[in-house]
């Protein structure tokens, strides 16, 4: 199988992502990753690190910023790492699909402008995977994509969020919960209570009602439905919290005097595998969903080890053709409505 | 100062709410409680515990509970704990205000109801104190009670939120900020992008710009505006990040052997007082905000300390009169806007 990597996108680039494109392809028989980038950069990189024959690089001559504003940039750095990544995936149905850790907007739109959109979708939606406090995974619908959303767009979202679980994680069924401020139906804003009733209708999806932002990390649904900004607060509040408390803890610690201190280091162990549990680059990278090609965004701060995930990511979905499944469900749902 | 406790409401009523009630009476000179409810329930437990003079019980023979619809449970059950406290308070002046730890739906549509709004208040709002890793304070406005709002119900809400943080906490020139899913100004939802260009022309606040979820527990601001739907989200995502933290962190100690457990036992006092940091109990209780009276709703599972608490928050925005300081600064924006 063949994955593209945005050799220039994020924090840590080019030198993480290259060495997780090594990490991904020593750990696979039929995986060859292609990288696009300054030549004169990442070659480099690779021969220092790597004496394969798996990993390709493909001059791209511009790179794409976080300071860049998206529409601009896709439109006017047509060479760049990311929009050349995207453009072959386009055209060369070989490709599996697209790795990038760069400018998330930039990303959206680029997919959205040079992959194309899946006919019948309202609106691609980002899904980023969260884990839970009994070690399952959750997927929030949408996650900051797509700010002003109607109830039509949800009900895309609830559909491409579950054919996600099923695909990435193997998830029958998965439990479809709309994010509302009660659990009650009847609850919520003028955009949940429309949505709720429209997901009570959808035969092709296991729609298990409203749920309460406090529960979503105890398990309470495999997909969360919401509208961007919804999903961007909760996520950067869980976020917040989550080096919030780890900092109090520190500073508790640090003020504890030794009694503390001596726990704290007898602790050691235990405080790092919750680190690890609540690390990102533990998890996967979030799908863009609902364009014709697999895209996934790996976090701007990603390391090796998170690169060679968000590969492995799209290689699994892949296999399981999850742009397939969406398409089918969608021919399906279109079916019942008529 | 008299204030008016609704005796009947929350997880633990009669009993906390009336021992809250001594403990206030008992620790000020200059205050009387007046405790609505069940006068053969309450009356005992009162003369049980306390011989003094300070402390009122009034019979009310209805009780509203978390199960009752708000609108039908307020106009059905008018000689209720709740409606009235609040009733006696409208038509008493020298009520100072209301307690309630009962249901929050209910206690906002009979404030609405009986106490009645501000003129010229678009919609009130319920604000809950927040605590910061600094050891600052926070208020979310609104933090659920309108979760359809309008640019200028926004515009209320910051200048509501910025007279409470000073009478409340002395805090002069509240920065304010609005809560977006991006810091830049331009970002946002149709609602957001809207709202930041009205509080940039509000002379009577002091608006800081776009503020993100991530950043609330770090002190960002001092009044994050948000709708109710948002504020709801951004409050329980935190809320359930904590609880699954700590869950986690007791699951890493109970399978860590022997080492974890020799240290959390020499932590305990650390950890101990990290809970108290994030519990709710040690917070003030959510003031609703815009209606002529002071009306303050404690938490649910309120103890005796939080009732206490929230008695004396009443106190405190009388003596600052916020109910006037928002009159003023309503009347001042108006003339502004003339």
């Amino acid at each position: 199988m063949k994955v593209l990597l945005d050799g220039h996108g994020g924090d840590n680039s080019p030198l993480e992502n290259v060495l997780g494109a090594i990490k991904a392809v020593e750990s696979s028989n039929d995986l060859e990753v292609y990288i696009t980038g300054k030549i004169e950069i990442i070659e480099p990189i690779v021969k220092a690190n790597y004496s394969g024959s798996k990993i390709t690089v493909i001059d791209a001559r511009e790179v794409i910023t976080n300071e860049d504003k998206p529409t601009i940039a896709v439109r006017e750095k047509k060479d760049s790492s990311m929009v050349k990544a995207l453009r072959l995936c386009r055209e060369d149905d070989s490709f599996a699909g697209v790795v990038s850790a760069g400018n998330t907007g930039a990303l959206l739109t680029a997919s959205l402008f040079v992959v194309k959109r899946i006919k019948g979708i309202s609106r691609p939606c980002l899904t980023p995977t969260w884990p839970t406090v009994d070690g399952e995974k959750l997927v929030v619908v949408d996650s900051g994509a797509n700010v002003d959303c109607k109830p039509l767009q949800l009900m895309h979202f609830a559909l491409m969020g579950s054919c996600y679980m099923t695909s990435m994680y193997g998830v029958k069924h998965p439990r479809v919960g709309l994010i509302n401020n009660g659990s009650e139906k009847g609850k919520g804003c003028e955009l949940t209570r429309e949505t709720y009733d429209e997901l009570e209708n959808m035969s092709d999806i296991n729609f298990i009602g409203n749920i309460e932002a406090r529960d979503l990390l105890f398990g309470c649904a495999d997909v969360a439905v919401c509208d961007g900004f919804v999903g961007n607060v909760a996520l950067k509040s869980t976020e917040g919290t989550a080096i919030a408390i780890i900092k109090l803890l520190k500073n508790s610690i640090k003020n504890g005097g030794l009694r503390a201190k001596i726990g704290a280091l007898l602790l050691k162990p235990t405080l790092k595998s919750l680190k690890s549990t609540l690390d990102v680059s533990e998890q996967a990278g979030g799908a863009f969903l609902g364009v014709e090609k697999i895209v996934v965004k790996a976090h701007g701060s990603s390391t090796a080890t998170s690169i060679c995930k968000c590969i492995e990511q799209v290689v699994k979905l892949k296999e399981n053709d999850v742009v397939a499944g969406i398409k089918n469900v969608l021919a399906q749902s279109r079916g019942n409505n008529e």
